[in-house]
């Protein structure tokens, strides 16, 4: 391969929690994800995957529980399929202390979270950790969620898209717009800590959001954190067009994955950026080992301990539907109010989709495609992903953690460096530098840097349009 | 003194920002304060503090700016007081991972907190630092962050207390009612994380909160967090004798203070529970050196630093009277609505409380009783405050940052350890089994105590009454 190929970017992909995509497979006698409690546990595994140069720890989070399979939580919590689950933005500060390059990818539904109070945990964040941490935009999908936060039940999916974008533009005035750059000045000589002309109210009287008032922190290295997103939804790929940075999908072949990428592409675009300004990232579980017989030993001792029943109760709080009650080879029949509805329409189509083949897919506890083979194996599969979809990188789930990220590290990655896909050292500065190395803060042409004139008295582009 | 006297309690105070209750010397050279973004300012103050065996390090916090001197916020930003301020939660994983048995007293604003998710913030860290959490609970006073939370104004201050109520019966419920004792098997041959039957929704229907879900977290150490309060005002006293394990309390001379442990422990009797059930923490500020010269040259030397007019600023908002407005000999007047009303009206009755007598007490920036003397003469006077007062400890301000620490636990914790008034190692366990020596969970005899009942069918106080 040429010196010049795309260099893949790499995420792990964690929950703080013990069961997170691969169900089942806390009872391995290696997994250590019982240990989600225990501070050690996370920084073990933030240095981890600094030594294997990760982008990025990315954390997924639900508030609510999944009660839809069997109307209840009694398999949700035999196997603790996402269930407890800790707050992921409190791991932050301990790892942090513990690397210097890893990037923190954190999930905060902002449904449940005031702007003002989140700008502030964000900002906090971006400092403690020197510019390494994004956030994972969602706006929650969970009826369980919605009654558990005192609201009669979950807000419309478009509706939520509409309150998101809102949301973002709270935040954007005050990561951006309330404190501009130099208004800090430090000096115990002049007994000046920052400049009163240089600090502004952000006034803001929305329909969903009003906020009038100064944002509390000072500006942090990246003032917006970098952008992830997960919608795949018409609206959902609308807001990412216009707002994300990254993305993240489950693709399932390469065909419907290279579509996906397209019009996540095309949003951005539409949006009027540059379509490669989003980095498109797929959910992946990998399997490896020093030989292909090994890493086969490996995939077959694992599905001992998967719980694929545990995979489609899940997939039952994901789809709205109670799997619970078809048939193995019923069809599954397309519901009205499901989480993620569009897909359920597409899936239901053609009276073909079952209890059956979920649970097929599900043989590792989760849907996510697995890679099984020895480092070469592997990497040439990795690299097809990526050249043939148009991909930027991957999320790598952990099977049996910490083994399926040491086991990548290990093997897949002096393979993919050797191919000059893999970077052999940190780029110096914030994660959004690492990964665009184009500065630290927001590009001049997204969305959110239009705010940084806005509470100085010049005209936005909002306020122009 | 004999070996049996009551040891005295010790907490260092301070907060996620640069200028904290003594305000201007964020200037003095050797102070550190304005390193308060960066993580090692904090570890390395966490592993000073439990150098010095400190119980806990009290982390107060404020939502919204101090805008009422001067109408508006210049002099707060030139003196940042207070302003910027992060978020003290995430602090605290990084200092528990750099300390083994320090406690951490963490203020959050109940009112722009949804009890569900802050909840699990708080078991999250309990978790994370094996039960050395405690919860400093406010409702706040400011009119700033009542408009910055899209509010018209702030709620009345008995109402808030009203509110504080059934934002803690929605906490108990979650932290002591959903999960019981044994729900969590950790069963891998059993594939059995937790018992469905030991799991509870927690129900509540109340007048400010609506909350229909499980708690996300399982146990942690503490479930309930040790619940530190601040309250003075007859309500906020009637709230602390019902809820509160810690209270901190500002003194200005041993007269009232002996006042206000009695009012204190009266509340708690009147609440059904032992007046010795709260520890009674009082703000002080410490200047020592080897010798009684050698302080006295420090404290001429901070003075220099100090702002008192920035400390005015601070009561301005305090006392929600814009005190720029005054001549310095000048009576001030009372104001409907300020901030801590009831003490205004009190201070306000002889018509001889003036600028010149606030800014005189303001020397080192701000109002809290400051010992400047030698090691024998602080252990003295803190002796003396305990033995005359029935105070149990103090919450110990910073000066200059960690100087301020360091020569106390340098000068005065030997003299109180050789006196038999301070600790001479940790004792194991929780922040709550250390303060009482009873256990790490609230005892029988406390309101929370009674929803570990609730969800499992049997009868409550809160149902029997």
């Amino acid at each position: 391969m040429p010196a010049s190929s795309k260099q893949i970017l790499l995420n792990a992909f964690n929950m703080n929690c013990v069961g997170h995509i691969n169900h089942g497979l806390w009872t391995h006698p290696r997994d250590r994800s019982t240990e989600y409690k225990t501070l050690d546990y996370w920084t073990d595994l933030a240095k981890l995957l600094e030594r294997g140069l990760f982008d990025g720890l990315f954390l997924a989070d639900i508030v609510g529980v999944y009660d839809v399979y069997g109307d209840g939580i009694d398999l949700t919590l035999k196997e603790s399929i996402q269930l407890p689950v800790n707050d992921p933005l409190l791991l932050v500060s301990a790892m942090a202390g513990a690397t210097r390059h890893l990037g923190f990818g954190l999930t905060a539904n902002l449904s449940y979270e005031t702007p003002y109070l989140f700008a502030r945990r964000m900002s906090t964040l971006d400092h403690l950790t020197r510019g390494r941490v994004g956030w994972n935009i969602v706006t929650g999908y969970l009826e369980s969620a919605a009654r558990a936060m005192g609201r009669p039940n979950q807000v419309d999916h478009d509706r939520r898209y509409d309150q998101a974008d809102e949301y973002l533009e709270v935040m954007y005035k005050l990561w951006e717009g309330s404190w501009e750059d130099g208004a800090v000045m430090e000096d115990r000589g002049q007994r000046l800590y920052a400049q009163p002309g240089k600090v502004h109210k952000v006034r803001h009287q929305g329909e969903f959001y009003q906020v009038d008032g100064y944002h509390l922190c000072e500006p942090s290295p990246q003032r917006t954190p970098v952008l992830f997103q997960a919608g795949s939804s018409a609206r959902g790929l609308r807001f990412a067009g216009r707002h994300a940075e990254c993305v993240f999908i489950s693709g399932q072949n390469k065909a419907a994955t290279t579509r996906q990428v397209e019009a996540i592409r095309n949003a951005a675009r539409e949006a009027g950026r540059d379509p490669n300004a989003i980095k498109v990232f797929m959910g992946i579980s990998v399997i490896t080992a020093a030989t292909e017989a090994e890493a086969r030993d490996k995939h077959a001792e694992y599905l001992r301990y998967a719980s694929p029943e545990a995979g489609l109760a899940h997939y039952a709080a994901s789809t709205g539907i109670d799997l619970s009650r078809y048939e193995l080879d019923e069809p599954i029949r397309y519901e009205k109010n499901n989480a993620i509805e569009s897909a359920v329409k597409t899936l239901t189509r053609n009276n073909d989709w079952t209890v059956r083949r979920i649970l097929q897919e599900n043989a590792l506890g989760g849907r996510y495609p697995a890679l099984v083979g020895s480092p070469v194996q592997v990497a040439d599969a990795l690299q097809s992903w990526v050249e043939e979809t148009g991909l930027d990188g991957f999320n790598l789930t952990r099977i049996v953690t910490p083994e399926s990220y040491a086991d990548f590290i290990d093997h897949v990655i002096p393979e993919l460096q050797s191919r000059g896909l893999y970077k052999t050292e940190y780029a110096e500065g914030t994660l959004r530098n690492k990964l665009f190395d184009a500065g630290d803060r927001l590009p001049a042409s997204h969305v959110g840097a239009d705010y940084r004139a806005l509470t100085r008295g010049l005209p936005a582009r909002e306020q122009q349009a």
